[in-house]
């Protein structure tokens, strides 16, 4: 049995993370969090002459440690599967011209991440990969011009607006058996949820509904409860998202107890680094979920982890033509096998 | 055994095309392939607003035409895969949005189709979905304004350059068995391959590198030649891209038979309707794949088809920044099955 009910991915040979790294950015690495990432960046422009050009070398220096880590040759990676918010993916798929590796570009906007989790496991699970590196980044100075202003301008953020980190997080998954480790061994594919936000800044608003919409159907999918879960992380709400997804929970009578229900982005800056609503972008939920969060099972912290990657399938244009903000869901359910 | 050599995956249940259709813009309705597709819009802006929202009108109908040709609604599609040129995909997302089922959205410029086939045929074949639709589209008037210059300006085009289809191309796969039709056997995923191509008009000639790599990884994976198969279609190569493919698969000595490749985007337009290096786009591949080639196999004219699309996979912002056109490409083994 390969599949529970309508929207979830039950993998009959859970994909083993061989190895996770996660990068994050001068500010980030001065959060909450610090602590637990792998790498964090002096400067982020990593000796690039451009933005973008750092996004790329983050991603592939990411990409490169989480290889080394497992020993793994370049050339025996058998796929890449990644994305993030630039236009035409283009930190992600320079990085895999690097690596060399075969190619599968994603674009969930900030639920990337947890979207290669699912697919990269059902894959591997289905006997098509050996292996796959899952990678997700974003940049704070290439999504803010993307997709909002020039930072020359100096604009002010609206308090319900997060802050795009600037990070990179990538799980390389194999399918080694009896080995004990983390293992990836459920996913749920989400839909695509509109309920009118048509606040570009309101990030947290626009996803929260999606967010509520895949957690309810992966529990439905597997008769699961909250309760089965240590810790239900979502990627990238903020402060104002994960109030809403309870307000959500709450009236639809989704069991979701706050003290068991984190957000990746309300944990990535203190309050008093003026990062408004929460963290937000493709690395967000990459970082934190392989720093953080992998970190946390592998310690015994935490033994069963829903991450649940969330993202606003937006463009400016979109926006400048008055359409509302769509948001979109993944989650993957991580276990730590003895 | 689901896989062959470094970068095919064989599927053990192969999917069925369930159904299959394809959309036409107004000049390529006016090509050499008109009848072949099941529709021929008469007006590109749909009754819409702007041609982005044309763009998310076209996916939905050519989606539920598909739809509607299996008699599945809506509420049974268990996953739609797809994506298109647009920032952030949201041609697609949009159409997702409407269609209300899990979606999968993915970036490989113009190979998104192919992409979407030999993803969701792993999915199907592992037995992690029932169903799937795979979706890609193009529109001029999109694509043409956010990668190079507003219509209205009425920019000279160079002779290499190719024109975007405005065009969309939708299958349902499923697992059906003992049905007979059409099925997908086996999909390559490719490398990014870039061999320094700086011009961002002359897509052939940064995409034929990859197409080369891609044909020839599938052949060294499973064993066959040219001879294997019936017909190979490249996706948007053109005039020009498809002599380059055929020169690098002479200097490495790739059999690669003259009369049976053949080039969707070279087959779109007539010479004489102004297209140049022929038709390009996400939509080019994905609407000649659903209307005329898949047609042909199914009248038995081709018992056998390599479908390769290819993308280049690079932005404006990448182009300013004085970096090369990186390209990748995916095939698809579709055949006949009594």
């Amino acid at each position: 049995m390969s599949r529970a009910g309508e929207q979830t991915f039950v993998y009959d040979r859970p994909p083993r993370i061989a190895a996770h790294q996660s990068v994050a950015g001068p500010k980030e690495g001065k959060g909450p969090l610090a602590s637990w990432f792998d790498t964090i960046l002096e400067d982020d422009l990593l000796g690039q002459k451009s933005w973008e050009l750092a996004e790329m070398e983050m991603v592939r220096r990411c990409v490169q440690a989480a290889l080394n880590e497992a020993q793994l040759p370049d050339a025996r990676v058998q796929a890449m599967l990644g994305g993030d918010l630039n236009n035409q993916i283009i930190a992600s798929s320079f990085a895999a011209r690097a690596l060399g590796a075969p190619f599968i570009g994603l674009y969930g906007a900030c639920s990337t991440f947890v979207q290669a989790l699912v697919i990269g496991s059902a894959l591997i699970s289905g006997g098509h990969l050996e292996n796959a590196v899952c990678v997700a980044s974003s940049h704070y100075c290439t999504a803010e011009r993307q997709f909002r202003f020039p930072l020359e301008l100096g604009t002010q953020r609206p308090p319900q607006a997060s802050w795009t980190a600037t990070a990179c997080g990538c799980a390389l998954l194999n399918n080694a058996e009896g080995v004990g480790g983390l293992r990836i061994t459920c996913g749920t594919v989400g839909r695509i949820i509109d309920l009118n936000i048509s606040d570009a800044n309101h990030m947290g608003a626009a996803m929260a509904p999606a967010v509520f919409d895949c957690i309810a159907a992966h529990m439905a999918d597997t008769g699961r409860s909250a309760a089965d879960y240590d810790l239900i992380a979502t990627g990238d709400l903020g402060w104002i998202g994960r109030d809403l997804l309870l307000e959500l929970a709450g009236a639809a009578k989704l069991e979701l107890p706050p003290d068991r229900l984190i957000d990746c982005g309300a944990s990535l800056f203190y309050q008093e680094q003026d990062a408004h609503a929460g963290g937000s972008g493709c690395g967000c939920v990459a970082s934190v979920g392989c720093g953080w969060l992998m970190k946390r099972l592998e310690a015994g912290d935490i033994r069963r982890l829903l991450l649940v990657g969330s993202g606003a399938m937006f463009s400016p244009t979109s926006s400048q033509q008055a359409q509302s903000v769509p948001g979109i869901a993944y989650a993957a359910c991580i276990e730590r096998e003895d």
